[in-house]
């Protein structure tokens, strides 16, 4: 067991677990938001889903796209898309012994832009407002892919 | 090496890895689902691959899309919006030291949900079987989340 | 911080995390083919987007779907249903201390087969292209994880 409980004193990767769970905790939040615009709009993908608000070949009516649904929904796989590859490209960073004040500064960067970035995308804000947040993140996994890539390299 | 062996030795990483591995393997599974049903509905999403059933401007018609298509593929994307989020806080809060039958807990009912959504998605059952299946599995990965970053936060 | 260094001293591990972050890097690429086909052909998705090619009610028009992006989309989608449990069983598989030679195999084949699925279904490739480099990543990762399961199960 001491190496375990050495890897969660290790301040690095304290710091990345906290960060990523935040900003994967803010991920699953999408879900939830979808569901209420779902829900409070009347706007549903299955048949099944409909039988809450009316019966018959009438809910059939709720088979049928929205703009604030779709809307949350690519925000919601654009989280997938920058979030996935910051859990990877992070997770073997953070092993790779970088200084914990260069790493804090990834990955501070990258939940503020995420986070930024959603806010973008739901209010919406005009552009280049979203964009700005998608590079700042982009940014980040690329710097962080750049300097493991440099310093451990074995192919 | 040492360190490596006590990992894997570690019940909470190995009871992970295996319920990880499991879960993952079930979401490939969509995949040929999906395959499945585009090969013997004849429904295609690329001109490309019409080639198999037929030549030329008839093969077009059978870029089109298909209920039970676009069924397997919303429950692909609702395992991928779950399942990157276990993977990530699971594996995190499998490093923090958790009470093994209170971490086994927690794998078992998210694997078991997920089974149960992809179950209630496909068939399809009424509601609310797949939002319970989905809710049980969102509160194991919120419960993960909470308890890691109560023991362990460092921002 | 032994127990760190001795991690990414381990051969199998550095290995998994060049390959990684490669597959990685490569599948992040997908979001700026799309953000140049979406520049380049004016097709838009949101309406704040549609601000800089022109204003008003002009702009909507820019709202709309083109097969190029389309394409696009389908192929990084494929690469995150693909990616995800290989970042998973692929960790997990490389901390279950695996021949050096095999786990190098796995790795190598993957990232070339998700490489070639790219190509093959950007260019488009004539099937069955696109179809094979699929099923040899898929088969990788299902070879990994049942050497994963066999060697280490812990339900």
């Amino acid at each position: 067991m001491t190496d375990l409980r050495q890897l969660m004193e290790n301040e690095v990767f304290m710091a990345f677990a906290s960060y990523t769970t935040i900003v994967l905790s803010k991920m699953m939040l999408m879900s939830t938001i979808t569901a209420f615009y779902r829900m409070t709009r009347k706007v549903f993908a299955n048949p099944e889903d409909c039988a809450s608000v009316d019966k018959g070949e009438n809910a059939k009516k709720y088979l049928r796209t929205d703009d604030r649904v779709e809307r949350v929904r690519r925000a919601h796989l654009n989280d997938i898309e920058n979030i996935v590859p910051f859990l990877g490209i992070g997770l073997l960073y953070s092993l790779s012994e970088p200084d914990l004040s260069t790493a804090l500064l990834h990955f501070r960067l990258f939940v503020a832009a995420r986070i930024y970035h959603t806010i973008a995308y739901l209010t919406p804000l005009p552009q280049p407002n979203r964009a700005l947040a998608f590079f700042v993140g982009f940014g980040v996994t690329f710097s962080m892919a750049y300097r493991l890539l440099k310093s451990k390299l074995y192919l």
